[in-house]
């Protein structure tokens, strides 16, 4: 039967022992996506981009919220944009693609594809920009980028990808600075209320920071296997930008004055994010925020009994009406094959109704969280399994902090850091600031500085892990995606 | 006082003797768009992108309504992949970006940005579809694409524009040609129900079709100056490019097919159509269901009357509660200012409230279309004026439609198509159907074929409006955008 045919969605790697085709596995056999025709990009199927719209839906009122209104700018770049500010080329330049030619005749200017678009944007801000009266200026675009990778992974590194870039401009150092702080702040709101996911949030190194920007603040994730996963940051550009591109503006004191800008931005990677923090042997998980099924009905034994597949209806009905996104799976295959199915696309929700449940009134429910199984009336199940959705992503959240609380380990010593890095763990250490000790770290365990930590209270009091000199920051290091 | 100052805000051009350059004037001033910095490239700034946000939510359900999925496919396109369907790479060629290196490193294929998808989506779903159960398949991308044109004008023509592509395979040619002239219809009905815009549809000729259709049907909207814009097009690809990507399937009968396609898409042209068929001598007049900014509260008087800025709050707080999007005009400006510029924005309503609408308990409400002006009591005005936005767009379709029936003439000569089109009109004619009559006509007038006329009926009895041979259609010529 169609049940042993098709029981290959199943075969997906062992998470335990072969994390990184587990992830490949999960994101083509649960059809999120697919790998594009030129090496390095990818294709957004359905099921995976639905995620996206959801993840785009919640992101996008928040930053109304923020008075940030939504703007599109050309994805064509003059080349000659990206070399005005020194660093910003010098970090992009290497994986920008270029058009040269369209038809048969050659661009009298390159233009670049962006990889981001401070350039193109201050430029426009800069004949937009005159007054204090046209300040703050808060936009943000939702686009795809392009930047040319060599190591390519779906969601987490393509060629293209699809994210938002907020761009903001103040008349104050302070306003600029506040902005890239709230807005990351407001990434963790996301990630946390949305995605169910715990991060850790904070300023990075120098030589982790954006291209260009006077300091930047990331949001970092912790996947299953210990690895940082980057999945939002935010910008403080100073007057760097509006220095190249001379946007400039008269104060209420009379004078012309730079502006002070900020940018920030999330992206497609998130999605990656949520495989890999909430993923199990069985595939994904999805937090019930963005789950594009938030539950699937199953009938069982329907093809006997008409009145199991009637009730399944009405169930799938009334779930609908309470404004569930729900699927009524009432294919001709066995409840075995379809329960496998939906685990491995992480509904969070199943829904089973056999003749059984039919004679006593309720429907078992069933949690891809936790596993659990419950029978519910079903006269108002739709309000309970509403609740049930709110529990879950609650308890996804809680899961995962937990995890990521016993995968810090604090660290003394560089050897002390190797074992918890090889033991799949972030590291919380102390650092005396120099790139010296970055590179060396980097090099000898391949791990990154990802953010400060919270705490820099007694940093005085403590030794760099790396040369034993006087500490200036505690700061989590990490291997990373 | 900063009246006098503003008044640049009303200073366009007349659309009675200048109609290109009110065009212009009106999509700069009213701050839907602004140049980009590359020749031919355009800003969407946040007023015009909000208009397409809301298009795009009105057409997104739509679409989902119809069984369509949103997925999301590489920009990036093989060149290798334009050239396999003939027609296809001749239509496009000329206007084709292309990208040949990245960094310092020439790339070893050649990638174009995608004019339109229907090729890469074409490999992908040879990719996906193997049986009669993968279908139909139906999807759709929002995304930016790119086209070189030589002239170029702010929505109506620019290298860069956002539109959908709706993708769409089936099993039989029946069910393809179906989904074309579905969409059409569904297209035809944003028109009407969103934008206020009465259209033509119908079949295009073998000239005007799109480069590897079997079929393209249009949707053409007639502007002020009786020129028509393409607004839409729904396209019946028969085999064509199944046949150039291998899209087979296993059907019922145990034999492989290849499977029929159709594709569509609107795009931001859609606000060109907006700002051409409604607007009028003050600017802009946006149909209410697009509209970013459905009223505008402005208090008259406020400074001097504390009761009338409180009230003026109150009233934009119940519209806003009511689920009107509304705004609080109360800038410290003059009245005319403020209603010259709410005015050239084609906000569809303005409330007026001074210190004798609150003595009489009203406010005065007036009409973007209309330029009525009524008393409407205060408590519960936000009914009345969600009733009043139906009203208006209900008398925006008319207008547009009695405008329409108005410049629509029936030509039986040459001379008599000439005059036609230079009053400003289109022009409802008989064709023998040969491309050299379309060509001459366009070398004459200007005017190509836009699509077939609704009542084929009687034909037969008339002859060819150029050549005077027996005439085998009845179609719409005219000037177009």
């Amino acid at each position: 039967m169609a049940d042993n045919k098709d029981r290959f969605v199943n075969q997906i790697a062992d998470i335990n022992t072969d994390y990184t085709k587990w992830y490949t596995d999960v994101c083509l056999k649960s059809e999120l996506c697919d790998y594009g025709p030129v090496k390095g990009t990818m294709v957004f199927r359905p099921y995976g981009y639905a995620i996206w719209e959801l993840i785009q839906a919640e992101a996008d009122k928040r930053f109304k919220a923020h008075g940030v209104k939504n703007a599109y700018f050309p994805m064509l770049i003059p080349q000659a944009f990206l070399m005005r500010e020194a660093e910003h080329v010098e970090g992009f330049a290497p994986e920008v693609a270029t058009v040269t030619h369209v038809g048969d005749t050659e661009l009298s200017e390159k233009l670049v594809l962006r990889p981001t678009s401070e350039t193109i944007i201050g430029n426009m801000y800069s004949k937009w920009i005159s007054s204090y009266r046209d300040l703050p200026l808060k936009l943000n675009q939702w686009a795809n980028v392009v930047r040319w990778e060599k190591t390519t992974r779906p969601f987490l590194r393509t060629s293209e990808f699809l994210w938002q870039e907020g761009h903001t401009a103040f008349a104050t150092a302070e306003e600029a600075e506040a902005d890239a702080m709230e807005m990351l702040g407001v990434y963790e709101e996301i990630a946390k209320d949305v995605l169910s996911l715990p991060v850790l949030t904070g300023r990075k190194s120098e030589k982790e920071k954006f291209a260009g920007a006077v300091a930047t603040f990331g949001m970092e994730a912790m996947m299953k296997d210990g690895k940082s996963l980057q999945s939002g940051t935010t910008h403080y550009l100073g007057e760097n930008f509006a220095k190249a591109f001379d946007i400039k503006f008269l104060d209420k004191d009379g004078t012309h004055k730079y502006a002070y800008q900020a940018s920030w931005g999330i992206s497609t990677r998130l999605i990656g994010a949520i495989i890999m923090a909430h993923g199990d042997e069985r595939g994904l998980c999805l937090p019930p925020v963005v789950a594009p099924v938030q539950a699937v009905v199953v009938p069982i034994g329907a093809g006997k009994n008409p009145a199991v597949a009637e009730k399944a209806e009405a169930v799938y009905s009334a779930l609908k009406n309470a404004g569930v996104r729900v699927e009524l799976d009432d294919r001709d295959l066995s409840p075995g094959f379809k329960f496998n199915h939906h685990e491995l696309r992480g509904v969070p929700v199943r829904v089973e109704l056999g003749g059984r449940d039919l004679e006593a009134g309720v429907v078992t429910v069933c949690r891809r969280d936790s596993g659990e199984k419950t029978a519910f009336k079903i006269d108002g199940c739709e309000t309970a399994i509403k609740s049930l959705l709110v529990e879950i992503a609650d308890n996804m959240y809680k899961k995962a902090s937990e995890f990521n609380a016993s995968h810090i380990v604090a660290v003394k010593t560089m050897d002390e850091m190797e074992k918890a890095l090889d033991g799949g763990n972030f590291t919380d250490a102390y650092w005396c600031g120099d790139r010296a000790c970055e590179d060396k770290i980097k090099q000898a365990y391949a791990a990154t500085s990802r953010v400060f930590h919270a705490d820099q209270s007694h940093v005085g009091e403590h030794k760099c892990v790396c040369c034993g000199k006087k500490a200036k920051h505690r700061i989590y290091f990490a291997r990373a995606y």
